[in-house]
């Protein structure tokens, strides 16, 4: 295993040795892990801002191609270290090794399809409108313009997530690929994890010569380092995933700095899935398998956890739910990422059986142990879903609540009772979904995704995905946070106008050496 | 003349015929100009922004074709009127009849713009990554992404343009591109004008046979009627240009609301003029000139206007001062847009011109009556500009500051002092720009837009255009109001995973029936 330090990351230089504060929690054990990790001080938070602002200037400005090596060397190092995070990562977070052998395959593949596009360099959507000093009244210019990196970006490691959403995650890759410098906030809930990758970092950056404050980690309190990372004046941007209450208090900093910042905040969703009678009827305990495996998968403990299943009482729905209580009642327990997460998922599945509104149908085996989680099935009635907007909180865990209703009407009421969702799922035959189009319509104004016959969990990385979705699901219904669309998170477009050629950003150069897509005069070409 | 009839537009309705509040005044006379407009109530409000709300479920899935004719019938019904316009818009903004009959050339040539840019479709951005069922470990599904409206969209006229950033804009133009609908807020300083524009747009409602909703237009007090424009939970997104503190009372409120929503304005810029020594030494008469012409374009009411010129005090800058003097003392006065614009540029300037270290060094003629401004030049250190931060206010009206400094290093300062601006420029001889590539650098992180030998007045609507830059010049320094790029604005990008074609949007489907540019498989075909 390489060395953990227990320290920061300010720059090229480690950060001061305060008293250790952070500690790894062995969720499965309590046991606290070592090193522990002090807080950074303020001084150190503020030079790692301006450091990131100093290297701004000159990554800023840096080529795709030099970007794209960048990325690639930091997926390198980080497949490197595969053992070492693969041990130390499920100490930390009670995922199998096998979860974060995949996790660290799709994080540095994220980093190389972010390399890619930072080489090809067409995002920059690049546009020349040429003079024509002739035209009367008054000649026309000549106006170019592309997408310009926005500055040093603050990246808040998500718990559920030790690689993919974390130091070198899709934020931090979106950020790097356009060419901002990044400040990341380590989660307390893996700081091992955390450093591992930041060291991979760290040593990619120096090996490819670029300023050392193009990365840097900081340790610290959740709400303070937080807070004031956001409303540091030199960073310009952050992109966040966790909890509404933090995500929401985050915004509100963000919005209130005396230059507000764009703030990209993933906060929650319950992933809506409707399944039509005639599906239903096709294949009932295969839907019924499907679905149990998705709201278990990870222990429940994805954004995209299907939390809400609705089904027409109309239709014989019986054996599906006794399908789906008999395998969440033998679904072994796990153990969930941290004690917060376990005791929240605890007085929320408690509160839910409580409700007076709502049926208990099956629990899930769980030891009476740290964090041991088990498996819930609730079920209640659309009026009942629609008069207690409580049921409509997302309980972040492995289940879900069944919710009947009596025909089309109820069913697209539900639907525009939602708030917004990371996503929405139909289950359908074709007569079904050919029935059901104002569904899909309605479904498609309040999420970033809509599936259809298939589970919402398994966000697949790839150009057309869009992890995102009308608040409250995020902060910014116009961004994503998986997919290469998410480059645009970090950038502004820039005119430049009148310009020598030989002053103008090689990507708007009359000649096009770099032999990218532009729109020249409104065509693209 | 059409008929004016004092009443907003509420869907295919007139808004209720309340007491008379708002008149147009004729700035130059003071007169009080017929009908007097009610404002709406808050039932009234409601009504427009649900109208809206119902509009958008059919407005927001047309095609890019029918928005086309949409767009075009908009600005054919613009140009009928456009002597009723030309009539009008003077008495009520003092504005000469051939500005607005430019202006009135240019906003129709804006909505033809957006509906080239809605009928070709490819703004939509569509991207599809096909599935690979034999992927492992797991299956790769198909995922394909467009851009789709936000939903009903506030727009809030400017006083400045009563034509090309009102009624029927760029943000209404952008808008109803990309299938939004649009709630109007007229402006008081031009009711007339307002509403001449907004039965154009009505009438093309009805002839497109597009549901009522797709179009309102309110008037009202600016703070009462605009806010609960921009709280009611139906709107989605909002466009307004205005002062900074307006701007930033709205932004607060998009930001609070339950749902927090985008929110662009257009806020303040004084817009800087670097003047460098080979360009003065070449060519310092026709500087003085060409900055004299666009500094009193349009009475400076522009929010492009040149308030700032720097130049080097070891060149020899007198000759260039004193042409400028004469040309400002020698320029007549002239009307501004209302008294509350007229009385802020007086006080402002009066400010300027008591601060101890600002030399006043001309000012043009103005008659002492209703509303004449006269051009104004000021002169000061940049040592005093960076001791005092008033000197780098906005003063909206014909005058500039002209700023001294004792060399580069000053001026880079200078420069990284400012706040963010929509634009700034530089004048140089090749050798000079060659020079000073730092200075264009730091320019580029802080603006806009970057003009080279030209002035920044006169901002041409064309695909590549970026008006806009970072906060305070706007609320959102991402977006633009100007060209093009500004449908994006309005959309976000929405994911089909697992769709059969029948069932996706045209621009998804396999077979590419509309013929646009898509992404397919990471590649831009």
């Amino acid at each position: 295993m390489a060395d953990l330090t227990g320290r920061s990351i300010i720059g090229s230089q480690a950060g001061g040795g305060g008293e250790p504060s952070i500690f790894g929690i062995n969720p499965a054990t309590g046991e606290s892990l070592q090193p522990g990790y002090a807080a950074v001080s303020e001084s150190e938070l503020d030079q790692a801002a301006e450091l990131a602002a100093d290297a701004f200037e000159v990554f800023g400005k840096s080529t795709g191609a030099a970007r794209a090596a960048f990325l690639r060397e930091i997926a390198n190092n980080i497949e490197a270290i595969g053992d070492d995070l693969a041990k130390r990562a499920p100490q930390e977070t009670g995922l199998p090794e096998g979860r974060i052998r995949m996790e660290t395959g799709r994080t540095c593949g994220q980093l190389r399809l972010f390399a890619s596009v930072a080489e090809e360099d067409s995002w920059v959507d690049a546009r020349i409108d040429h003079a024509d000093p002739g035209r009367e009244p008054v000649p026309k210019p000549d106006v170019r313009s592309m997408e310009r990196p926005l500055g040093p970006v603050a990246v808040f490691c998500a718990s559920n997530f030790p690689l993919a959403f974390s130091v070198a995650g899709g934020d931090t890759a979106a950020a790097l690929a356009v060419g901002c410098s990044v400040v990341v906030k380590a989660h307390h809930s893996h700081p091992g994890t955390a450093e591992l990758v930041g060291q991979a970092v760290s040593t990619a950056v120096r090996d490819c010569d670029l300023p050392e404050g193009t990365f840097s980690l900081l340790y610290g309190p959740g709400r303070e380092t937080g807070s004031a990372l956001v409303r540091h004046p030199a960073i310009k941007a952050a992109g966040f995933t966790g909890s509404r209450a933090g995500g929401q208090a985050l915004m509100k900093l963000a919005a209130e700095r005396p230059e507000p910042i764009p703030f990209y905040a993933e906060m929650s969703s319950i992933n809506p899935v409707f399944i039509l009678p005639g599906a239903l009827a096709e294949r009932s305990e295969q839907l019924a398998t499907g679905l149990h495996g998705s709201m278990t998968l990870g222990v429940g403990q994805f954004c995209t956890n299907p939390g809400l299943t609705i089904l027409d009482g109309n239709a014989d729905i019986e054996p599906f739910v006794a399908k789906l209580a008999e395998l969440v009642g033998g679904s072994p327990g796990a153990t969930m990422l941290n004690p917060g997460i376990h005791s929240a998922y605890g007085s929320g599945a408690d509160a839910l059986g409580r409700n007076e509104a709502v049926e208990r149908v099956a629990l899930g085996q769980a030891e009476d142990s740290q964090c041991q989680a088990g498996a819930a099935l609730f079920r209640t009635s659309a009026d009942a879903f629609l008069g207690d907007e409580s049921l409509a909180s997302e309980l972040f865990g492995p289940s879900t609540l069944v919710l009947t209703h009596d025909g089309t009407d109820k069913m697209l009421a539900l639907a525009r009772s939602l708030e917004g969702q990371l996503t929405a799922t139909v289950h359908g035959t074709e007569a079904d979904l050919e029935a059901n189009r104002e569904l899909l319509d309605v479904l498609e104004g309040r999420v970033g995704r809509v599936v259809i016959n298939g589970f919402p969990t398994g966000v697949e990385v790839c150009h057309a995905m869009v992890h995102g979705g009308p608040f409250p699901a995020t902060s910014d219904g116009r961004s994503t946070s998986v997919g290469t669309r998410a480059i645009h998170r970090f950038t502004r477009a820039v005119c430049y106008q009148g310009f020598p050629d030989a002053l103008l950003p090689v990507e708007l150069q009359e000649g096009n050496p770099l032999g990218i897509r532009r729109m020249i005069d409104g065509k693209s070409t």
